[in-house]
This record gives C-alpha cells, structure tokens and sequence, in this order.
C-alpha cells in the first residue's frame, strides 16, 4: 500500500534498522542512526529502538518483523547496492509480501546518473530497479540506489507500518529523507515537541540534580531529562504538544530551573561554553591569546575548530619545555626554580607573557600535570593552575583533576574556558562601574 | 556466576546493547557501538546485532532477555549514573535473578574518587555500589560508576550468557574494557587470530590496492582487509588458527605486501604516525618545536596526548594572527605583505623561527587556509604549506587537501608527520654520509 494508507491510523512510534556488516565489525561510526534520530524527535515522532544487523537473510528477516509489529514506521538504511551481499530489499519484499518488479523510473534514473558521470552502467545495477510494485520510488540525487516507501500489514494484531528503505552512505540517505521522505512524515505525526536546553559548568550531574529535585520529581510534561560530558551538565526540557496553538510551558520551566542553578549556568539554548566564549569576545571586541603547557595545544585546537576564530583568537604558545616559558613568555628562572613550573606563580607569568607577547586584550594560561606520569605527593597527577589576566584583572585558579591524560586535559580546557566567560563578564560589570582598580575573583 | 563459568561453553557470538534516551533522539553518536564491535572483530567473537534501547523499564527488559537468550555474551553500557532514570544496572539484576547489594569495594572507590577531587560524595552516588552478589566488580578509573561481569543462564535452552555492564561515558568504558574486559573475553573466545599490520601515507586506498590486487584476489586465509583514515592507509592481514602450534603465515605475506608497496610503508604493526616519529626523535635523541597556523595547534595536541610528549616535543608557536607570526616568529612584515602568510616563503620563515625560539634540532610549520571561508583563486580552501628546518635540511612543500576544515587540518598534520619521518630517516644518511650539507627534499 501507498503511504498514505496510514493516515487514519498516524505513526507515533517510529524505529530505525540499520544494515550492514562493517558496522558489526566496529569499521564505520553508525552516523545514520543519530541523524534519523535527530529526524524523529524533530518530527514529533517517538523512537524507542535502534537495531543494527549485517547482510544477512535469515536474522535480517526475523529483526524487520520484530520491527515492524511494534512500531508503526520502520526506517531501513544500508543493502541496497549492486553486488550479491546487498539484500535488504528482497528480505524486505519477501518478508512482507511484496511483489519486486523492474521499475522504469528507477532504471531510467540510474542509467542518468552513470551518464552524468561518463561511464557506461554495470549490468548488476539493474538489479537496484527491482523496487516493491505496491511502494513509491525514492529518487536518489547522490547516488544510484533508489530507495521505497510502502505501508504493509502487521502479523500480530490489526494495523499497518511504513517501511521506509534508504540507502547507506550517509549523503545519499540523507538528502533522499530530506527531500522525500520528511513531509510524508510530518503529514501522519500527531505530536509536536518543544526542546530548550540549560547548560551548566562548575557542578556535578548529582549536585545539580539535588538542587531541583523537586521538579524531577513532579516531571510529566515538559519532562527533565539530564545529560553529562567531562566538566559541564545538561538538562534538556521537553513539551509534547499536539497543536501549534497550546501554550509553551519549555520556557516558564527553564527559567524557574534558571533560578536555581543560575551561578553554573552558561548557556540557555545550543550554543558550546567555546561558542559561548566566542561570542562574548566578539560581542566585546576582544581579543585572546593562550599560553598552554600540560593541555599542549587542546584548547588553541578547540577554538580553532569553528570557522572564524581568526576574529577574536590571536595565537598560542604552547610552552611544553621549560626553557620555552622563559624565552617565549618571559616566565623568571627563579620562578621555575624556586616554585616549580606547576605552580601559581608561574601560571600568573605565563598568563602576563602571553599577553604581552601576543598584545591581546586577555590572556589564559594552564600549566600542570595531566599524567599519568609525573606528580609528587604536593602535587599530585591531575594538580591544574589556570591563570588569567586583563588590563582589570589578574586571578589564578588551583584545580585538580581526575581520570586518564586525555580527560584532564579535557576539564582544564572547559574551566579554562569558564574562567574567560567569568572574566569578561565581569569586564563588563568593571566597565559599567567605570573604575580600572585590578579586581580578584580567585 | 563469575565469568569463569563460562569455560566449558566458550563466547563465540556478542552483541552490544547500548542503552540511552539520549542515542533514541538523535543527541549522540554511538561511538561505544563502534569501539566494542571493534574490539570484539579483534578478539574473533562474531557479532550480529547491535541494538539501543531507552532507560525504559519494560522495553530494556525485553531487550536485554533477547539479547541473553540469542547470544554467548552482551555488553551492555550506559544508564549506571546516579540518577533516577538510570535503571540499566537494576533492570538487569531483576530480569535475571541477580541480588544487588551494596559492595564496599565499589562504594570505597566512589568515596576516593570524590576525596582526591575535593567534593564530598553526594548521597545519590551511592546507589552506584548496588551490585549484583554474583558478578565480579570493573572498577572505573575514570569516573564513579563501577561495571560488572556476571553469567547467567539462558531460558529457552540450556547455556550461559556472560553479561558485561559498562558505564556510558566512552573514557569510562573504554578504559574498563581494555584493561579489565579484553583478556577475560580473550580466555573464551574459542577462535585465534594472528593480526598484522601495514600503514601507509602518502597514498590513496584505491591505488594502494591496485598495487597488490593479486595479492587480494588470492586471498583466502590469511585474509586481506584495507581500511582508510583520513592521508592514511591501513591493510591487515589476519590469520584464524586453532592451534598455536599452526605455522605463522602473516609474517611472510606481510613481508610480500610491504616489497610491493615499500615507499609508503612507515609501519608494521601497531604505531600511530605520531608513535613512530616520535620513537624516531627519541632513538636519535632529537627534539622538535612547531609553528601552527591554520591547524590551530592540532599536531601540538597530538603529539601531546601520549605520556612523555617532554622527552622530545618543546613546544609550539601557534601563530594565528599575523602579528603573532611577526612577533614570536620573526617571519619579515615585508614577506607577510608581499607573499601573505600562505606562502612558500612565510612558512619556511616560520620554521626557522620556531627553530631559533624554542632552540630545537627540527622545526616544522603549517600555515595555509582550512577553510570553509577564505581562499581565492590562486590559493583557494585547502592550499597548506608545509616547511621543516633542521641543521642540514630545509624544505617546504605546498598541498591542496579536500574536504571540510577539520578534514584540511587532519590531512595537514598526518603530512606533516609523515614529513618530519622522512627528514628524520634522512639526518640518518646525512650522518652517515658524514657530510655537513644541506639537502633539499621538496
């Protein structure tokens, strides 16, 4: 049956199958999954499974009809190539009771496609025109194998499902979704989700969970759900709604959260802590510079990863050796002598060096020891100096970290970057003050 | 049951169950499927599914008694947190007939974890010592929540299920299963493999291939498996035997693949790039200093990640403003003027810099545009030039990557590693020569 046979019966609850065998052997990342998941939730469309099984007859069989009687749409990625191991949509047709058929559109598509690019079409192309006679043809704009939609009966009970079947590479998926299949979708979804997000940095995902206990506990709708990556929290607010009409009830819950946890919070919306960092340095007109030793670079790369950051970012020294924190960032030899490398007092020159070398308008500085090696019972593995300077500030933070090398360095880019978004909000507060005394926050 | 029961019966089929809302609606890629399918690939367990499911009582249930039943082993990872809905551990424990019940060793690890951070542990991460009487505890060195392994028996037939529960975090897990999984699964995994190894740079997949297409028609055991990353090229060759006493027939088609394909060759066996230049350095006790600029101190990061990056590495100028290149560096105002900053001259400039600041035998330098703005006709996105200074050599060499900025930047440090390997072979013959002269490579 065509798609629209669903209208009645609409699709709440949608899963995703994805098929193929290098993703059983750990070789490619299953990007299909997180972007047809991301589809769903922004249709409204609930998902409740993700299965992945290789080019395989007998357990891709058993897997799509274990899909398909429990939820009401069923989105296939991967098998539809030209070679004898792709066969996702004979199992799909001989599961179902469908009928493949040549179709002209299809082979008329295919052959356009090979003509396009100057080569005459293999013969085993062919066989990706075989699509369901009951379906409607996917056309692929980024590759040669078509894709289906075709409703079936379930086995269990009344009902039917959309089987919806895509092809793997992910830019040809994509675009056919993009294109064709959203619309259909959004057409036969009776709900509509409201997302906003509060991010914080400086506390624990059980720490911030205490603080608004009470309105995890009364959660239903918005729902409360919470999310931690290395040094920050997340809570995302979701409202189920149905018509455009309804109230928002994200926003009033957002802010009633807000006003609990408002000293860690950095961001109300999408935006990343460096994003956020970014934004403030642009918003202000100022310029940073970093002077890094045991994060080696970390936190140079990350700012340097979005486009743009030639606006605001200036350089890095990334002073592994010693004799480089003297001679690149002016940090005294008594300083590395007497106190050590990792210690306040260096941290505090190199932060100054930096931003007179670099003649930014702030300067950070991280030095310490993220192990595993290393550290001595005062200073421990994990042992973290960040150091900050401005024309109105100076400040140095001691931190310690825990987990592998990688991990420490992580923290200290985020703490890192808090500190900056600390600092230049308090720039802003000295400015309006319109005093230029020097101001501690450590 | 501890896992040794399962000695008799072996583990020759996994699967992974990853549990999290977070992958159902499309927040996360998941890369823990990846790194376990991997892992499991590399121990000879054969893989069929792969599924994720919620922190949903009911359906984690079904899903994981599915999983028992059909297979010899899951992992499960995710849903270990302190919080609420985290509810994989106890699910877990009900739907198989497992006692949970507070284990000092776990809870004493939770309490140091917080101790050595200077927090106190908040009441809720106790529940996270809830484990099952049966299983035996996987410590987590990088975070709070402790796995477990434990056998259970199956329902529909006689057999064991080993069941291995991991936190989500991917440095949690990855760390707990590398070094208190691997070997255990090792013991019962019934088959053996011999892996090696050949990477190339320096050349793409298809024409790698082409090179020992005989090779790869023939194969049959050992077998021949190409994978790529971006700028490199990666073959195992793997032997499936039974017996340790079987012949060791990698060696030798090793030894076949790397005559055919010598010039790219810059490994056998396990090293990263960055290990063996790195490796180099340290044999020839040689030190090297960078000068980044459209990497953003990327290759700084790299060479940073493993534990004694001191030993060799001095540091990097990571010159992203043009004053920065002037200032640090000493590349001329006028070269910046006339040339612009990707340029031949700009970056053999900013080698020499680097070199003269942090006093280093080599120094390398990046400087180009990453993209996805800027660039013009003559230079458009992804012109990088790449120089090197040693006492005796000097060279630059300009390249045109594809692709997206992170891509242009990973291609850039995988060029430049592999231009630092080549210099560093040559000092080797430069030395021997005996000659004191410098030698272009460009």
């Amino acid at each position: 049956m065509k798609p629209s046979a669903m209208a009645k019966q609409g699709i709440h609850v949608a899963e995703i199958l994805t098929v193929g065998t290098e993703l059983l052997m750990g070789q490619i990342l299953n990007r299909n999954a997180l972007y047809l998941a991301e589809q769903l939730r922004d249709l409204g469309i609930s998902s409740y499974y993700q299965t992945t099984c290789g080019d395989n007859r007998e357990r891709l069989s058993a897997t799509l009809r274990q899909a398909i009687e429990r939820s009401d749409c069923v989105l296939i990625t991967g098998g539809l190539g030209p070679t004898q191991d792709d066969l996702t949509m004979e199992v799909v047709a001989q599961e179902t009771g469908l009928t493949l058929e040549l179709d002209r559109v299809a082979l008329a598509e295919i052959e356009a496609y090979y003509q396009r690019s100057g080569r005459p079409m293999p013969p085993n192309n062919q066989k990706q025109a075989m699509l369901p006679r009951e379906g409607e043809i996917l056309i692929n704009r980024n590759g040669t194998a078509p894709g289906t939609m075709v409703s079936v009966r379930k086995q269990s009970q009344d009902g039917l499902c959309l089987l919806v079947v895509l092809p793997g590479p992910p830019n040809e998926n994509q675009l056919m979704f993009q294109e064709q299949v959203t619309a259909v979708l959004a057409e036969l979804s009776p709900h509509r989700f409201r997302n906003s997000y509060l991010k914080l940095v400086g506390i624990g995902e059980s720490n911030a969970e205490l603080l608004i206990q009470d309105f995890i506990e009364q959660q239903s709708n918005p729902s409360i759900a919470p999310y931690c990556s290395p040094g920050e929290v997340k809570f995302r607010v979701t409202q189920r709604y149905q018509d455009e009409s309804e109230p928002d009830l994200c926003t009033p819950l957002i802010e009633q959260l807000h006003e609990r946890l408002k000293p860690y919070v950095y961001e109300i919306g999408h935006r990343t802590l460096d994003e956020v960092v970014r934004d403030l340095l642009l918003s202000q007109g100022k310029t940073l510079a970093l002077a890094e030793s045991c994060t080696g670079g970390y936190l140079s790369n990350l700012l340097c990863q979005k486009d743009g950051a030639s606006s605001f970012f200036l350089g890095s020294v990334v002073s592994y050796a010693n004799s480089a924190k003297a001679n690149l960032l002016g940090v005294e030899t008594s300083t590395l002598e007497t106190e050590g490398a990792v210690s306040e007092a260096c941290a505090l020159e190199m932060a100054k060096g930096a931003r007179k070398a670099f003649g930014s308008d702030i300067a950070l500085s991280i030095t310490g020891i993220a192990g595993p090696s290393g550290g001595s019972v005062e200073k421990p593995v994990g042992t973290v100096y960040i150091a900050l300077e401005t024309a109105r500030q100076k400040l140095v933070k001691k931190f310690h970290f825990q987990g592998t090398r990688s991990k420490c360095q992580q923290l200290a880019a985020v703490q890192a970057l808090n500190l900056i978004r600390l600092a230049l909000l308090e720039e802003t507060k000295l400015a309006d003050d319109g005093k230029g005394r020097t101001a501690g926050m450590a």
